[in-house]
């Protein structure tokens, strides 16, 4: 009985919704998270000049290339990177199997939660903790154990799983770049093989559309079966000038628009602006400590003061997340 | 009075065309220049399989994905790579500006049009050869000498741009494939900038969707301008065990068909028909010395033996030119 009048109630919404949808999908702002203002007002005008067919600005769909950071630009990147996170759980998973890490640095650190030595174990520390975590496995293998820990690992402040933290305007302008022939691409410092499991589901973005940092593989038959094995060497870094060089290999065309928010993606919004046709940079600036966070600069993140440096030089957008996003996150409100 | 003749005429037959188009497209044979055969079934049952909801072999659009070849695949190999003939033009090109080259190997062979000497410098002659003709300018530049290049140097048997030989079988099986929902990527052990300038308008193609070799490239700002310049050395080798771990690193899923014509490609073939899924491999045997060449192993392009004998192993249906191919190039009868 009750099963039957949710039903026609259900009906009957389903019916009033498909009256509606026509004209609320017409006047919907696709950028409904965005406050009024230059940073939006950037965006929609440069949208508009380069798909006005005929105006001075004109850009074929084919050259149609937006790239965005991931870390700081499309989800936090605080209190440390959501790879980093992953990473330290991962060498506490394997350390069962790996009974001299209790003895051995960086490995000593993590599995005692000793910050200050782990960051006394510096890059070379961190490349180990790196290759021990990320390599060892098929490619196939690995990107099961990033599925399955990306499902249940949560945000420390925020206490949710990672992606339920991708920044709704963010999600919003990839959208609206799409609807406006534009092609995404995510062109990040972080593994390439860390972010595409869940990448389509999260920003609407498949993965030969995201570049990032790659680590050597090797093609090999086992049990008469090819794989891929993930070897401890890095082979690609896709950060700072090696943003524009990961952009050329892989997509063969220079971007028109470029999204980031630090040092790492100057190279990249001056390849997408510097180019003599209209472009459009913009840097997120954390600006929000009540909804998110506020910092101008940050060793561990590459620092922010020559992007935003780069940007009043250049006239790249710099975006409040304070001021310039009504919303931060989807579950806001 | 002729040109409104012909302007009335021409209204005509764009009718007459229009009026035709919808019957004649239902009819066509899209695989027109295949020959009734045990390969043409052969992709037909397969694109049937995979592409009929509810069966048991049918695979999501966006997991369509299609891998092939370029040299001996979907042009002439022979009698030597154009890429080569490329670089030795470059060399010729580049000589007056190199005065010491004349006595210096491995250029002095390519100067004197020595082929013994220059096979005598070996590999390490080779890449001497590739760097110096392929390195010491910007990306964009590179991409310029290759368009001028293409338009003017002619195949020296067929006496036609290289441009125009093409495999229009491989045409066809490309638009079919795509027409069924299919991406359809290159993945050649030839360098990606060299392919990028032409694939677009030959194969259809798209510059992301040709994988091929990378020699290092350097962000730099010249005169305020940023630009990628190209170094004299290689990043990567997309051949043999290299082309799964560049279609990994690239496009981060599997193809289920691959197309190659030598030793070079069977881990790539194994690699698509290898999952457990239903998958396609298909190797082009140059078997018509009177249309095109007739050729079982040949050093100089790696070998094909292997991949002969590996096809009969993994039941990859292996292409005679000579008889499942009704026409070669479009430009035949």
């Amino acid at each position: 009985m009750f099963r039957s009048i949710f039903r026609a109630g259900l009906a009957l919404a389903l019916v009033a919704f498909a009256a509606l949808a026509p004209a609320s999908a017409q006047t919907a702002d696709p950028l409904a998270s965005w406050n009024d203002g230059p940073a939006k007002k950037a965006i929609v005008d440069f949208v508009a000049a380069v798909t006005t067919p005929g105006g001075p600005d004109f850009v074929p769909p084919a050259e149609r290339i937006a790239t965005f950071d991931n870390d700081g630009t499309l989800w936090p990147e605080q209190p440390v990177y959501t790879q980093l996170v992953f990473a330290l759980d991962r060498i506490k998973a394997l350390a069962p199997a790996n009974p001299d890490w209790k003895d051995k640095q960086p490995f000593k650190a993590v599995l005692e939660g000793d910050m200050a030595a782990l960051m006394a174990s510096g890059e070379r520390g961190g490349v180990e903790l790196l290759m021990a975590s990320h390599a060892g496995m098929t490619a196939a293998e690995f990107s099961r154990i990033v599925e399955d820990w990306i499902a249940k690992a949560r945000h420390p402040r925020f206490d949710r799983p990672y992606t339920d933290l991708a920044y709704k305007p963010m999600v919003e302008l990839m959208a609206y770049l799409r609807a406006n022939g534009f092609k995404t691409y995510i062109v990040s410092g972080g593994g390439v093989e860390f972010m595409r499991p869940w990448t389509e589901r999260v920003y609407g973005v498949p993965t030969e559309q995201v570049i990032g940092s790659i680590i050597k593989t090797r093609f090999q038959m086992r049990d008469g079966r090819p794989e891929l094995f993930r070897l401890p060497q890095v082979e690609f870094i896709d950060d700072g000038p090696g943003k524009p060089v990961g952009i050329a290999a892989r997509i063969g065309a220079r971007p028109i628009a470029a999204f980031g928010n630090s040092d790492g993606d100057i190279e990249m919004l001056q390849w997408a602006t510097m180019s003599g046709r209209r472009g459009l940079g913009m840097l997120i600036h954390h600006t929000d400590a009540g909804r998110e966070y506020a910092y101008d600069n940050q060793a561990q993140f590459g620092g922010i003061a020559k992007a935003l440096e780069a940007a009043a030089v250049n006239r790249w957008t710099v975006v409040s997340m304070k001021d310039d996003w009504k919303t931060i996150f989807a579950f806001d409100k």
